[in-house]
């Protein structure tokens, strides 16, 4: 989409590529723009009629007649990308000065038979090589760049990338209607992940991934039948790949990479519904950007470790291993030391673990939102992530990381999609939902709060016992006089502005609750003001801002169920003993909390029934004691030196 | 509305009375609850068939059939109130314990007759009585009780207790529509001041407030015919009165009083535009909340004077008072010292100004927003003012407070809805725009802001030369891609999770500017996390959280125009001079700001042309020297002792 531009007078030029990197992007003109563009009056929401506006191929630029003065005008238009994103982020992020790259599209049947006889020619050329590694799959994500060459979007797990007249063409004839450029556009917001998805673009992402499955398909017979291996990378060229669909395994891919910065990406990772290898790509990669004077990796590494050892604790993976250029690493010999002492301990959990089930307590959890398991351990930014300054090849997250808690639980974790509620009500195995993320977004469901089938469900299925653990705008969307739609259920309400004037119901809090009864050294919902009000005078508030009033934490009983809400969950050591007592609390099994579980927060126990080994960590950098609760009622004291990993055998405990 | 309350079954069964106060209403029996009550399935939002409900009167109960399981209903229902509204608050809080009052309905012709001869009976039995206060006229602002008596719903101006089946009639003949209950109980949000008005209530509002200055007409035509003054109080039984429409004068009130804590309330009752007399009634109010032991009367006069003071410079009124018991006052000696002295201040603006028009810079600021001057100097309540905690009877705003900053500047305000900029554009004489409320609101707009014509006509006065100053969320209303409609006007862009990995603009902070260009102490917006970004390369950011962020404050020149945004304003003495500062420049009059101008922002100058007076005025606790910048340039050193009013003549300057 082109800048808003506004009409003075009745005909209005916009140069749909103002803004955008003119080395990156080259407008189609294969295609008549007639047949695909679109020019919206963005004032009224109204599209401009085809015989109002006219593209002038010449001069680059759309003239619209008609226009209404001081009504503001946008362009959807098409481009070629004739820079690959990942080859120009390395040109100006790591100084690469070879040729540009430019993708090719392998929609396209010549490109696609281009692309598969250099292929064949590659893999008889190489008759020594193991393993062929598909970094460059059909399809990058989503990484527009402003005029100056600098991120403006960016959707590690969009589609944007994937339009082509060609497919747009093919997927008509398959469903029945068109899609517009709009329906990609999206008012500018581009389907982007914290979007909540239209149909439209979900029938997309099914077309396109399909495509993808079939096309990564032939790549690995060949491979194959070359008698060798085939890898591929959850990095760059992936998008379309979808893991977690029912279609991935077709594609016969025998290991799987994911980078990792993080246990919810090791978690996406590990819990992908497949049998493949899978190896995680640590951080930092050995790059400059990193891995220059001044730079500090050790840190990074350690504090990465940390929580990928916890996450991974619950979910072993095959492999580990780094990328870029080792001569800088070697630069870093502290770094490099610690390198190897977390890839021992790596070794250990594979051999201790042996990759079985580790024990987990009797909680199933539905991670609840607008996208379902396609999007499972996907992180959930919110708008601190915007005001947030990162290096832009790491994921990190700002502000409430509820999932990175998570990823380290003994608890069964499933992602669960609103859609299916409402088609089929809530699984009968799972014990707690937990709906986390800003109001009206993907993360916490949107306009799927509005509608009576889930909400009905949800509440009826508390009532007769579920859990129900909202984090952040749990169930927000402003509709018949209630904005979290299960207030009754979390007890709590938030002030939007039309209620000011109306009185929040008075609490006392509970000199002591099963959740808060912990070691907490502090408590952090990375808020202070979170306007969320007492809504019933049976809701139990346990924790608030110091005013005592914006609540950050409550429960509350729902018939033979239970609500929780909190205001949001940064990542902490804290925080993730504090969800791990929500859970219990809302699933009502307080009483197995104690199985195989550390008293020492700063600690973590995972326990493998089935070889007989548990490990106790510690995840600070200070000498811990913990006493340890076997699901027998023994405690066993454990100390341990700084970040230190034990291993015991169940049967001397 | 009764509480919300869950289908467990097929029937459900609701008590409207559930948590509302049995000593202060009881259900009408007299009129057919099937006429006028309605039964709404609030997770749909449908109404339930009359034929679905039944009301029982034996038991108070509404059976609700065929309801589906796990929806949430509500019923509307009629009440009698049977204890006045602040009979019930001086019993509870004053320690009254006289016989309950109940008010009458004016609106029965049965009870206005009752009350036209009670009243002229009164006025021959009171022959020496020179003025009659008319403190109860006819409806009394609504303020609702939970079961235990507490304040659940308050709104100084809301028309909720004007609803009787016989004005429902009346009103439906009338305007040839038939309002429902659900247009007076909106989704329980009551029509409350801070919701966009719809047309019905607004519609409403205007068949009552017919009926009241009739009703008082007949009451003051009295007073009159018995040789006396009238007088009204702004106080309790006052709504329907609207000082600022065209009809208010028919009343033909002599004396208007109305209480004031602030600058707000001095301008609310001084701007009315009628040539009665005025007179403010001055807090605190000689009651025991405040005067008990350990109250502290003082410090609270003292505060409120400086703000009251300030605005009163810009417009005098006639008469101040006080109110309650004079033996509780005379408790504390030097309250009653400050009261003398501020008497005297009074006495000498009086005297000084002769209530003339005092000097004003070239700027006309009009205030826009969902009401317009009817709702002038309304304070403006945020989502803050329910976490805040406040004696009941007196009205301070939490957050942030524009219009108190305004209220002592020197310009010319009006109070513009923004239906009338649909209809006839911005008014010709005005310089700047001020739209100053939360995101959603009736202060902010709303929904008006997706109105093409309001949007396009503003856009082109910017364009043309206006100014637009926003704060906190101006022309906020989500729609094709933008939040702050008129993000264009003002550089700015707010975050609200649509956008999250769409990058801001890149700003620096330029050194020096116009708007910051003074002796602030610090600046505070109120809020750290203002969650907006730029979004323009032409904005000029001036003021951002510590993290160089989150936008607080931006400067914008659009077309011949100029757009700022403040991304909130509490009041403060270095506020109001930060909006002085913005409405100069946004008018583009950054050169006629220093005329009757004080260096000293603890101090302001006033002065009246037409007397050939000024006062400078100290607002702070301490001593203080200033130069006083005359529109002929000249400099007049002044020195004034903590809180010190003084007076010169120009000509002797």
């Amino acid at each position: 989409m082109s800048e808003y531009v506004t009409a003075m007078s009745e005909t209005v030029q916009i140069d749909p590529m103002a803004n955008y990197f003119r080395e990156k992007y080259e407008i189609d003109t294969n295609h008549d723009p007639k047949d695909r563009w679109q020019v919206f009056d963005r004032t009224t929401g109204q599209e401009v009629p085809v015989s109002d506006w006219q593209f002038d191929a010449e001069t680059g630029l759309v003239t619209v007649q008609n226009a209404k003065k001081f009504h503001t005008y946008t362009v959807n238009f098409m481009v070629y990308q004739i820079w690959d994103s990942t080859s120009m982020y390395n040109h100006i992020s790591n100084n690469w000065t070879c040729e540009h790259v430019v993708s090719t599209e392998p929609y396209h049947a010549e490109a696609r038979e281009h692309l598969m006889g250099f292929f064949d020619n590659w893999l008889e050329e190489h008759p020594h090589t193991d393993v062929v590694r598909l970094t460059t799959l059909a399809y990058h994500f989503v990484l527009d760049s402003d005029k100056h060459g600098v991120d403006k979007y960016r959707d590690w797990v969009g589609y944007m990338d994937t339009v082509t007249v060609e497919a747009l063409d093919d997927f008509e004839k398959e469903y029945g209607y068109r899609l517009t450029s709009e329906d990609f556009v999206d008012q500018g917001f581009y389907n982007a992940t914290h979007r909540v998805p239209t149909q439209q673009y979900l029938d997309w992402m099914q077309f396109i991934h399909r495509f993808v499955i079939e096309f990564g398909k032939e790549l690995v017979d060949k491979v194959h039948a070359a008698g060798k291996k085939a890898a591929m990378f959850q990095g760059d060229h992936w998008v379309g790949t979808e893991p977690y669909s029912d279609e991935f395994s077709k594609m016969g891919i025998d290991i799987n990479v994911g980078a990792a910065e993080d246990g919810v990406a090791l978690r996406r990772l590990a819990d992908s519904p497949n049998d493949e290898i899978k190896e995680i790509r640590l951080y930092p990669y050995f790059f400059p950007d990193v891995f220059c004077e001044g730079g500090d990796p050790l840190s990074e590494s350690v504090s990465n470790w940390v929580k990928i050892r916890r996450a991974m604790l619950r979910k072993p993976i095959d492999r580990i291993g780094y990328g870029g250029y080792l001569s800088l690493a070697a630069k870093f010999p502290e770094f490099v030391t610690q390198v190897e002492s977390l890839c021992d301990e790596f070794r250990t959990i594979k051999e201790y673990s042996q990759k079985t089930r580790p024990f987990t307590g009797p909680v199933v959890v539905g991670v609840l939102n607008a996208w379902g398991k396609w999007r499972s351990w996907l992180n959930n930014f919110g708008c601190d992530q915007k005001f947030f300054v990162k290096r832009p090849d790491v994921v990190a997250v700002a502000g409430s990381n509820l999932l990175e808690c998570l990823s380290g639980l003994p608890v069964e974790v499933r992602f669960l999609s609103l859609s299916e509620i409402e088609q089929n009500g809530v699984p009968a195995d799972i014990n707690v939902l937990i709906n986390d993320g800003e109001d009206g977004t993907a993360w916490s469901g949107g306009h799927h709060w509005g509608n009576e089938t889930v909400v009905s469900a949800i509440r009826e299925w508390v009532y007769n016992g579920g859990g129900f653990a909202g984090n952040i705008g749990p169930t927000a969307y402003p509709h018949q006089g209630r904005y979290f739609q299960l207030a009754d259920v979390m007890g709590v309400e938030k002030e939007v502005g039309c209620s000011v004037m109306t009185a929040a119901k008075k609490f006392d809090i509970p000199e002591k609750h099963f959740i808060t009864d912990d070691a907490f050294d502090a408590f952090d919902f990375g808020t202070e003001n979170s306007y969320v009000f007492c809504d019933s005078e049976n809701t139990e508030v346990l924790k608030t801002k110091s005013d005592g009033l914006h609540i950050h934490l409550a429960a509350n009983e729902f018939g033979s169920g239970r609500g929780v809400y909190m205001a949001g969950l940064p990542y902490s050591i804290d925080n993730s003993r504090l969800l791990h007592r929500v859970l219990f609390w809302a699933a009502g099994k307080e009483d197995q909390l104690k199985q195989w579980f550390s008293s020492n927060l700063n600690t973590d126990c995972a326990a493998y029934p089935e070889t007989g080994k548990f490990a106790v960590v510690n995840n600070v950098d200070a000498s811990q004691e913990t006493v340890i609760s076997t699901p027998e009622g023994e405690q066993i004291t454990v100390n341990l030196k700084p970040y230190e990993m034990k291993w015991f055998s169940m049967k001397d405990a």
